[in-house]
């Protein structure tokens, strides 16, 4: 730790989002994490809530208080369920933190999406202050953003695998659809029938089929690449794993220029400056193990023979790249650090 | 068993298939197995080949010997390798048996889609006699089959979703795209790095994305029910589980009347005689472990209000009714039984 | 279905053992399942509260109506918890039904021990009509029992492993160990934390070490064969599946004649009529994964050459051998019919 | 990276551990990755033998080349199978460089054991150089140790819960076992149907029951601690998961002061200056989830309160604890560094 280190605080840190924010705040070489706030499990020691951090973290969770908040740290993580996240967001931005949040609640430029989908926006006049959280599509804003929206996991995965094509022309703008692959903890740490473990284990399920919330945050940005909109159908399926997310993506050839080889050159072209995605070479098949448990993002791009559908694939670690893991990213970029500090580390496979 | 006992012999019966053809036809009220035949496990104890079957099935593994198969058994499964198989079939034939083969030797009517997958067909002659062992779309003439070319299972999952769809006129033909995620068994018993458990667990990936050998099959029968040709795009994944089959399926409604309620109400007149399918209400997801197990297939239809896509799901054991309970099925119809004799369980749960 | 039809009835048939009772009495032939009775899931179809029988078995569940089910069934299953279970099989013993329960409540001879682990006993003066459902231990009292207390999971492996050494004298009767290794779904259908999927995958622990309530279940038995008080150290733990319980039993040898041959022996000469249990030979090692789906028990017989201590192992389904086909298996032999009546399916593997 | 630097290579780089070994080496701060050794993938490139490491760590691997490696490395680790790393270590140790081998091959102090179990030993003569790396333990030699044998995976979890004990005489010497679970990945890279997917998922099984190798490697451990020989029961299974063991251990009490909160004194006073093991209260169960992906050790005591006797837990990642982690964590011992550099990380948890 030097006279930069960056306080931080993680509100909401005893769900599964927290644990990783915490794992990875703790090993960033610029940040010192000064305290974890949940309203459930207040006064509870951390390690009991999180048993990982047995005997590596000390110290009881707190309750929220802004002003206890403002005076110790620089910036808070705010890992909330929508809503609850915008109170708090607010009362810490008026106090002078910067926040990244991971809830839903700063991610839509049009509150009429976000309100037909979440309901009444708590404080929309926070929404003109906030910035996408998705750094290889918003890294010039970030360096100034005192508020970031750090994106949904399916989002992630889904935009970063599309957006080369929709970026460079390559793909139509009608007719794309994304089916998703989640790992279990992306529906987090409450409990319900739909992820008891043996109800879970051996089996495959759609869920929200073409009416999942992430949807329409997907559209938004794509349609911001493209500069026109864009509807996608988006399915999402939960699988027996504990983590990951592959969105295979399907969109018909802008032209007969759309050959797997241009698509990759494409995705180079526009990650080449970023650190966490990697383009495979057509042909190749990313896989969600091979990036669990890091920040990055394995891509690929292929061609049906047959009907000239372009197939797009992605995969990343839903709480790592898809939620905790890219809150950090934002933060390097917004405290001018490497983009990729305390967040080298490859995946751990098997 | 009465004297109408069917004598069945199971050829290639040491591999997974064959493991479940042996439990299936173990219980089949009207079928005496008589023989497992197996070259590579020739002479070692069946229970020691297949463990399940330890104190349940005594004998040894012979080695394939067509004369002596036909002086007991009334009819074959065969569960080889393509071309290893057509071998098989063809002294099988010749000796008179009925012969119920599960490899992809005889599924295409066109030798020359065959020949461009497979390569070179070995009896190609036996390819008019052979009929596709899709109960649900060819019962009537199964009725009289003496060669049944039973689907694989990506094909089974994936045309009985869409079937009713093409057959109504209620999807456009072009732009279909079948996204199929399978268990491992679905590779077989041979070993490789892509099913080793650490390599398998806690990962998901696309594979032949696009170029699978099961796309064509697919086709063939939605082109045979469209009365034209219809092309598709069909991703495979593999998932970490051991049997099921979900395949998400997506395409463009022929016009407004193209609702999940009508699309629905198609696959229930379409179904209605067929004992094995269940048409799930519009906003249901089939989930593969309500079906694991079992002989039984789990549809449902829904559509994405933004972009009217129509979105069939369909779920299916594999080793079941993606083959060995689908071999037994046809059997059933061939021989004038109850089309679900031994086949009514429903899936061990959870 | 013949004249000599039993009339069954479910009662607590929602959860995974009353679902495993379902699958397993719609496949008996000679039972004739009459209606599923559960508070909680009443009015509800039973298809949307168990999944796996939707298009299978329709009729919605009952409340509880002692006099109702009289009227209409022979035979009543009951998956209910404990004390609740009592009452229920009161009444239904009061109006005549033979009743079959799986829960604790009737499965200890000695009230003290049932009331120091369970509570005071709603109705212990059925406690000396009950016989302990473990048919291989208690097959001739069965035969004409009313009331059958079917054994729990962690007691049906570790007394099978167990009782041939302990009934021949070939192991010391101190310092028995059982290490017991359960699949999630032998914890129920309510919900925990312990079984949330994310928190369960990619995990092992023991819980309850050396204090859990079916140690003393398992003692009872042993000790009734020893002629003698035997106490165990007995330790479960909960493993990332869904099925299966594998107990590991280490104990003293009695003297030098207790070699593996010689446990093997003993074990086959004890279960020599038992079509349920195969006896591996020395040397190899159950898998539950054999016997998943299956009413079966493999149980093997080892030594450690260092020390001496036998090694017994034990392998079951823990819904069907370990609860519902255990159940079933009782009612066969009360009844007269083959004990493996309706329960002779291998596992289905893999 | 300082004038401090350590230059490392990686021999036999391509398996498990050794991917595990890059993974943590190239997230030290002080150990320079000079290249990966492995003659079956020589000149392939890393990242395409390991996935993890796609545009994280570029190069190819290098066939081995004893004076190639001393010219640019000061360590070497060696993740090869046994006997092959004799020969290995032999020739990197004549060119000056401190080796931490990962074989059995100088675990033992007592030749003849080695031989016993792996046959004749190629160098032998290095025998007497090796210290054994369970640091907790050996400490003090490992400061000056020039050949560090790092102990296996499932002695690493037993020798940790037992020592304790052990050391202050809270348990009897005779009859201890230990029942040991274990995640596929300790089985390595090789395929094997006992490590297919489908063959592992959903099952547990007991493999080498009293005669798995690693039983004298603990027995060795424990008998130095308590100053007499020590013989063990030692039974492995293999579980369906991919990382992580878990050792529950039962021993006699020495005396009636042998309770839970003594043991657990003993164990908190012995890894007093240990920052990897964690003693988690009397009551507490380990769960192998809770350490996956870390260098953590969690050890937890109890009693049966009936037969009295002690039951040590003590759960690890087998690839970190068990491996890789540990051969870093004897590497910053050696040299002078932080016991827990570039070990700090917490687990992955969920």
């Amino acid at each position: 730790m030097t006279s930069n280190t960056i306080r931080a605080i993680v509100v909401g840190g005893t769900g599964y989002t927290g644990a990783e924010l915490l794992r990875l705040a703790l090993g960033h070489p610029s940040i010192e994490l000064v305290s974890v706030v949940g309203n459930t499990t207040a006064e509870r020691p951390i390690a009991e809530v999180l048993p990982s951090l047995r005997g590596v973290f000390e110290g009881t969770v707190e309750p929220f208080d802004a002003d206890a908040i403002a005076a110790r740290a620089d910036v808070a993580f705010c890992a909330l369920p929508h809503a609850a996240s915008a109170e708090v967001v607010s009362a810490l931005r008026q106090r002078g933190l910067k926040v990244f949040d991971l809830s839903a609640d700063f991610r839509f430029d049009d509150q009429a999406v976000y309100e037909r989908l979440y309901g009444t926006h708590p404080v929309s006049e926070l929404l003109s202050e906030a910035v996408y959280g998705l750094v290889e599509l918003h890294r010039e804003e970030l360096k100034t953003a005192d508020l970031v929206a750090v994106p949904g996991c399916y989002p992630t995965a889904s935009t970063l695998g599309l957006a080369p094509l929709v970026k460079a022309g390559l793909i139509r703008r009608e007719g794309i659809v994304v089916d998703a692959k989640s790992g279990v903890s992306g529906a987090g740490r409450g409990l319900s029938s739909a992820t008891h473990y043996p109800e879970t284990a051996e089996g495959v399920r759609a869920y929200e089929a073409g009416v999942h919330r992430h949807g329409p945050e997907i559209e938004q940005e794509l349609s911001r690449l493209a500069g026109g909109a864009i509807h996608i159908t988006f399915v999402p399926h939960l699988l027996p794993m504990t983590r990951g997310i592959l969105a295979t993506c399907y969109a018909e050839p802008a032209g007969s220029g759309s050959t797997p080889a241009i698509c990759t050159e494409a995705a180079r072209e526009l990650y080449a400056g970023s650190p966490s995605v990697h383009v495979l070479d057509p042909g190749d098949h990313p896989d969600t193990l091979w990036v669990r448990g890091s920040n990055r993002v394995h891509v690929a791009y292929t061609q049906d023979p047959g009907s000239g559908k372009i197939i797009a694939m992605s995969a990343i670690d839903n709480l790592v790249k898809g939620a905790a893991g890219q809150a950090l990213q934002c933060l390097n970029v917004r405290f001018g650090l490497e983009e990729g500090a305390g967040l080298g580390a490859p995946a751990e496979w098997p």
